[in-house]
């Protein structure tokens, strides 16, 4: 008896036609980096340990340690058992003045507590502020290479995404003709990522002057992703984007995830510079600090260590985790050299990932980037992303946020790989 | 001439018409909370101490502490340093496990790591299956009154709402035949608090079995939000939707924020409760995954404590909490009797918040909901949600989790309001 009835529902629960099915738009993005990644990651030899030169995150690496000054903060503020309530919208008055400060000393026009939004990483930083300025209609440019969230997060709130490329053969630097030829009257932002990721160059002072003045001359903002602020160690230093916001208004975006090496702590800010009120005139302002209302902040306790983190956090820090990434980009750009059908064009001299083009025609057996580390992954275990993920067919992107050894192994492998898969002119030119 | 290089500069910024704007759609929303709430703060009457009856932030009432185990499984976390690096994209699989088996000791049909996914409260839990299930031209059913973010987020990813109601009359039971007749064959998910926030009470078993067999007549699937789950202190246990989920697939959302007093933690889950695997089919499963990878995460540390506050908080904490809700839900009930043109429909049982009716024709000189919060902000310094934000007009959403004495002041003070505002013949009859 009871197993007829179980049948019989069966029998009805089969006949039901439900009516819900994931978002077509979430399944049908373009190549991305997950997907990918969990291609390679199926791919993988599992006879050997693998090497992973894919994500950036610089606890990675053992010798970047996040400095005692954050877990004290942290902790203090958890034991307090005063930062368990819902913190105010747009963020913990402290954090926000605190994040103020911090920025406005490399700034001419000095922020205030009020320009300031705590966000859940810069992740969420990009989650608020694509939907902020998307109106039906509107283009936003992003650079190529670039970081797909930009694309990802566009996409889902109707912002249509337009490429300026940047120049492997001029450091990276953008192609303002592109950048003109590509805006229209619909055009309200284009994106820049200072230090660069993923080319890794740092661009100089009159660059950043030049593309401000074009925004300027175009009608349109800048959003200026910082999230690398300050890893620069090389010869140009950097430059915030903020120290041209009296030329063009900018939203500056910010995280503790790589100059903290705290990515895990999840704690961002979005910034807005802007001495002329800009901002406040096209409702931008405004939409920022509704939008924070309607969606999730940083955890209360994160806020509460923030200034602690910035103002206690000492120049030796930082500076030691410079020197370290200094000396992997040395040895990656060295040994690069090396590998025969591989060019990174510029030395990575910021941020923690770098360009690298592959010649195809000096391979053989290999169609495109994707297969190139789909072969990798299968051959040696070593995990590199291909270049399509981040818009450059037939490039790859290599992160060096790593121990110098798991480096020099991954990039030793990468060689054995190119060497045996040369044409039969490279080997013998070789 | 440095002053006339900053004038003709002056003037050419006067000349750029900059392209960008504030999102019109996230001005145009309607009555918001966040909007209501300031326009109460700028009437209240600053020679007076404020009671805040507004929000549901447990920890406003020093009663509510959070168990030391949370802190000490945080603190811990952040100490060891282990967990600074970025999280996996759907959560760390000991949270993700740990979650599974809290939910699952209350279910007939176990879940698995696998239908857990981490949030930065469940806040983001809201945020991230609206767009899941938003295909062009579909609906969504929600409960009215309700928790005003499920509008805003549908709003902001394309998805129509249309309301059913909750029955004051009938312990705010849902309104089965409106949900009936409001489901067409765009619909594809309904929406139920429970216990409910904001009416206080805690659907029985036999009427949830209800709600499950309508969805799947109608084919759609259930989103169950218990933020306050376990929060039940009257006669009606708290049922999870999840236990009917042969019957009807179930996408339960949960936090830390009401039953473990952490809402500044920022931590939540979506739970898939679906032992018929019809989420797989329909896509449901895997949008939710691509969601989460282009996402923001809860912060790692928080994630690695899950564990020890899932399974060493203690039945005393949670006892003893319920026993102080219970008491000011008496308290609140008992002395709102005395209140002339309020009425309680239900006595609060679950969560810790409820509705009050104000009877307009009884009250002189007060439009409505808004203008009664707006006069009770300026005269008694008592805040109060008009019920209009949570979608019902003239009702009141009182929040009853602060301290007794701050209960007791707030509705005495309203009761004062009332008073003065009575009509004629009430005072007559009075
Ligand atoms: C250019 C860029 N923007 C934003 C992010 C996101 O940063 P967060 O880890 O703070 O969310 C990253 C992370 O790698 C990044 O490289
Ligand atoms: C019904 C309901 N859903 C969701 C939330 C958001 O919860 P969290 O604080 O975990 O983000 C709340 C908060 O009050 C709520 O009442």
């Amino acid at each position: 008896m009871e197993n007829g009835g179980e049948s019989g529902r069966k029998e009805e629960k089969n006949n039901v036609k439900w009516k819900f099915q994931g978002n077509q738009g979430l399944k049908s993005s373009a190549v991305s980096v997950r997907g990918v990644f969990n291609v390679l990651m199926q791919s993988i030899n599992k006879e050997r340990d693998a090497v992973h030169l894919c994500r950036v995150d610089p606890t990675d690496n053992p010798f970047f340690r996040a400095d005692p000054v954050a877990a004290h903060a942290l902790s203090t503020a958890v034991n307090s058992g005063n930062f368990n309530g819902y913190p105010p919208t747009a963020g913990l008055p402290q954090a926000r003045r605190a994040i103020a400060e911090y920025l406005s000393s490399d700034l001419p026009n000095k922020l205030s507590a009020e320009d300031i939004f705590v966000t859940v990483g810069a992740t969420q930083a990009i989650d608020i502020i694509l939907p902020v300025i998307a109106n039906p209609g509107a283009n936003i440019l992003l650079p190529r290479p670039g970081y797909p969230l930009y694309e990802f997060r566009a996409a889902f709130c109707g912002l249509e995404v337009r490429h300026f490329d940047l120049l492997p053969n001029s450091a990276w630097e953008v192609d303002i003709d592109s950048l003109e030829a590509l805006a229209d009257d619909n055009t309200v932002a284009m994106v820049l990522i200072s230090p660069s990721n993923p080319c890794g160059n740092v661009f100089t002072y009159q660059h950043l002057k030049r593309v401000a003045e074009t925004a300027r001359k175009l009608g349109i903002c800048v959003i200026s992703d910082e999230v690398y602020g300050h890893i620069a160690y090389g010869s140009n230093p950097f430059v915030p984007m903020g120290v041209f916001s009296s030329i063009v208004p900018v939203i500056t975006i910010g995280s503790l995830s790589k100059r903290w090496i705290v990515p895990g702590w999840r704690f961002g800010w979005i910034a807005t510079c802007d001495p002329n009120g800009i901002f406040q005139k096209t409702g931008i302002a405004a939409s920022i600090k509704r939008y924070v209302e309607i969606t999730t902040d940083p955890p209360t306790v994160i806020q509460a260590a923030i200034p602690e983190i910035l103002e206690r956090t000492n120049n030796e820090f930082y500076s030691k985790n410079l020197d370290i990434t200094r000396e992997t980009a040395n040895i990656f750009y060295e040994k690069l050299k090396e590998i025969p059908s591989l060019t990174c064009p510029h030395k990575p001299e910021g941020a923690m990932a770098v360009m690298v083009l592959i010649n195809l025609s000096q391979i053989e057996g290999i169609i495109d980037d994707v297969d190139f580390c789909v072969k990798l992954a299968k051959e040696e275990s070593v995990l590199i992303l291909p270049g399509v993920t981040v818009g450059l067919k037939n490039w790859l992107r290599i992160s060096f946020a790593v121990e110098r050894s798991a480096l020099e192994e991954g990039l030793s492998r990468l060689k054995a790989f190119c060497v045996r898969h040369a044409t039969m002119s490279q080997q013998i030119s070789a």
